[in-house]
């Protein structure tokens, strides 16, 4: 019988890989071109989104304290700025596979964190804040990206559908 | 300092209930036109995705064993089948009152469990399933139901901006 901690870690590890995967899936069937229409009329496009979650989950590391970031030129266009802003954007493949790569990453040092270290305070919380709030621990921020995902996830899900 | 036990409990309560917040915040500020709209041309329409948290929330007190269903007549309507299947739905207003229903009647309930409550199996699960996989548990209902509710609330968001 494993021990709560160890019950818990599981937990928000499978959602968070579930979500990878189901995210995977969706844009390996996705055209360039599907990927290039907007979500519906108006909002955030296909590549925007890929380009944004591949930001967001580019700084996991650092709130987990296992790496850097490799990516951060593409806050520019896909965190600080809105969709069709006018920024210069990496071309579609090039996302793809910086994607790929960092959820590669991010596995990676998931696979070598133990239990306890995931509830200790993540990077951007202080000694004092985590000591009155101990749910802000680098778990947490699993917990909050794998929602941030599924969100994003069902507005990408509905490109599915597109011509192109 | 709280136990760990009551810090995985914390987390997963507080990112259900930022997420019905929001939920709730986004319904209460689109009029019944806008809820009438699809999310994407062809897509599910604001009223179906609305009718649909309503069922699913509903039944989760099911799988808490802390009480049973009140609108299972929402399944065939807005679970079993898709939009535009030509059942006959209440009236937005009358699924509004559900919804807040539903989440007043799940907050009440999650009021009155303990920590160790929500480590046991949910009611869906054997006894013999859950000694192999102790993550089915109470606690993975919410944490799964956030994650779908997220999913859609992602959808739904693109409804803000509709006229009407």
């Amino acid at each position: 019988m494993k021990n709560q901690q160890q019950v818990f870690v599981t937990m928000a590890i499978s959602a968070w890989e579930s979500h990878i995967k189901r995210t995977d899936k969706l844009f390996d069937g996705l055209t360039d071109a599907q990927l290039s229409h907007e979500v519906s009329p108006g909002r955030n496009s296909g590549i925007y989104l890929l380009g944004h979650l591949t930001a967001v989950h580019d700084a996991i590391p650092v709130f987990l304290g296992t790496g850097g970031r490799v990516y951060p030129q593409l806050d520019v266009a896909f965190v600080s700025n809105p969709d069709k802003s006018g920024f210069a954007i990496p071309a579609a493949n090039d996302l793809r596979t910086y994607w790929k790569e960092v959820n590669t990453r991010i596995a990676n040092h998931i696979s070598t964190m133990n239990e306890e270290e995931w509830f200790k305070k993540h990077t951007a919380v202080s000694e004092a804040d985590f000591a009155k709030e101990p749910q802000r621990n680098k778990l947490n921020i699993l917990v909050n990206r794998t929602n941030h995902l599924s969100y994003h996830l069902g507005q990408l899900m509905l490109l599915a559908s597109k011509n192109g």
